[in-house]
């Protein structure tokens, strides 16, 4: 059966994040064919969850003309814990999944091979085939948003564990008796240097009227403080929260600069909403404190790049992963 | 012309170290064939100096009764920085060179293909191809000594920068206005936890009084504290001089959880002459910080683990760097 993008494979990359799912469908050339957006509603539970996906794929492909025999391969960047060899989902809490064997009920669902990788990989292998990272050996990327991910692309390929993902810049240790984490330590750079901890320092400001704009749109409500009222507040003079962000990014910044010592990157690439929304001052103040804390050696090894791909990178880095694996 | 050996072709391993020279010739089946160990004497001068490693192979290779024309490779271990695709060595401070083209001086004299390296990458490879890292996907090397060094080999290579080597764990930021440091910088892991920034606490505490066994024995005098007067003296109930060098540990603890959190090594080797002087107080000490800091899901996924060649390690991992540049 022929259709309309010729006989060439086609790819699907899958973005299954904790509250959105982006699917986006590819031709051979890698050009956009098709794409779905939706939210990801996690009270349904796995065997709903897992059906959308599936329906989510097959509407794509009808939506795009596409006759599912033309898939060469499915990639999907999923939050972790994963077991990447058997494309295992080992659980993935704000969907309230465990042990979902995503990889094998793709494969036996469209019959092409599928594959499992975690979110912030694809997203940055995304930016390497198509975007901010391209051309680089060694390209480290750096999303800092409710967590702070991390990625590194290594020769053309994602730099993994044995069974797992790696790269957790967001939890170097930075602080002893730090705060808090998520992952259940304290004092990992998230802990300080993430969107969701610049923010509860703002509302702290709020809270005691030195950021009245803040005080005003968002009150001291940190789930209301996000990326573009930070920016608003900024641009309308609340000093507090320009001076926040740039404490945060120079921390980002010294993590990053033993980063640089250990990997000798060339490329450096941040990204994520909250850098997406401030890119010149988040260039400058990373820029600033990688440069104040690494090797003298090392000095203009690197570039320091923002992301280009926005929520994109993500589907477009599983689709070609997926490629990547299968074609080599 | 026929020899000893037989036909089969011989590695030579080089490690140029500051103060010593380490030479080993090694056969087809990485026996040991011959070694030359000799002082560097850095007041020679870079010809004078070129011509004593010159001398050393051929010395070498005369002692072992093995023709030149068998050579299948030269590696050598260099402190850095290097060139690493050119071998040149670009600054060596202790012997006062300066941009040496010693892989082209060595491929001119004896004919065979000659690889540099950095001297801790060598030690590290040697002791995965023959040492505590013995099939390790994945293996991360620290040695303190005068400074810190740090190695590492991913998938059987040695990991490297561009064009010069990296894994500058020594160099990592710890601490804020912290000591200087010899790379330019201050608060580098090196200025805390290396066995010099030890000896130079332990050399106050003598100098306090706090340390009895030291004052006998070295004085105030830290190029007396060595790691054998450090282990004697914990030995001898130097109370502080064990919290000193417990601290020590825990530092480098603290930033390998780092390094594991975003490397994900399934071995860790801890070297150089101060870890094997009190080997079971640093894999006690070093892995119970990192357990401690790591991410709760990196846990049991790596082995803690005390080199195992000693000396011999960069000599002997020179010369199998150079047989897998030529064979793969």
């Amino acid at each position: 059966m022929s259709d309309v993008l010729g006989n060439d494979r086609v790819w699907i990359g899958f973005d299954l994040g904790g509250t959105k799912m982006n699917a986006m469908l590819f031709d051979s050339a890698f050009e956009v064919r098709g794409r779905r957006r939706k939210k990801s509603r996690g009270s349904e539970g796995v065997d709903a969850g897992v059906e959308r996906i599936i329906l989510g794929i097959q509407k794509l492909l009808e939506e795009s003309e596409v006759s599912p025999d033309r898939l060469g391969g499915i990639g999907i960047g999923c939050p972790g814990p994963l077991n990447l060899e058997e494309g295992v989902i080992l659980e993935l809490p704000n969907l309230g999944w465990k042990n979902v064997p995503l990889k094998r009920l793709l494969e036996k669902e469209f019959g092409c091979p599928a594959f499992v990788c975690n979110d912030v990989d694809s997203g940055m292998y995304g930016e390497f085939q198509f975007g901010a990272a391209q051309g680089a050996r060694t390209a480290i990327g750096l999303f800092p948003g409710t967590g702070i991910g991390g990625a590194m692309i290594f020769e053309g390929k994602i730099f993994r564990g044995k069974t797992g993902s790696c790269l957790e810049i967001g939890h170097v240790p930075v602080m002893a008796d730090g705060p808090f984490c998520g992952c259940g330590q304290r004092g990992c750079l998230e802990t300080v240097a993430s969107r969701l901890a610049m923010s509860a320092e703002i509302a702290k400001a709020a809270y005691r009227g030195q950021a009245p704009y803040i005080l005003r749109v968002a009150g001291t409500d940190l789930a209301n403080i996000r990326s573009g009222t930070i920016k608003e507040a900024i641009d309308a003079g609340d000093k507090i929260v320009e001076a926040i962000i740039r404490d945060g990014a120079r921390q980002l910044g010294v993590v990053l600069a033993g980063t640089v010592n250990l990997l000798a990157p060339d490329v450096i690439v941040l990204g994520g909403g909250l850098v997406e929304a401030l890119p010149k001052l988040f260039l400058e103040e990373v820029g600033k404190a990688i440069a104040a804390r690494i090797m003298p050696s090392y000095l203009k090894t690197y570039e320091l790049r923002v992301a280009s791909l926005g929520d994109d990178s993500g589907a477009m880095g599983a689709a070609a992963w997926a490629r990547h694996c299968v074609e080599g």
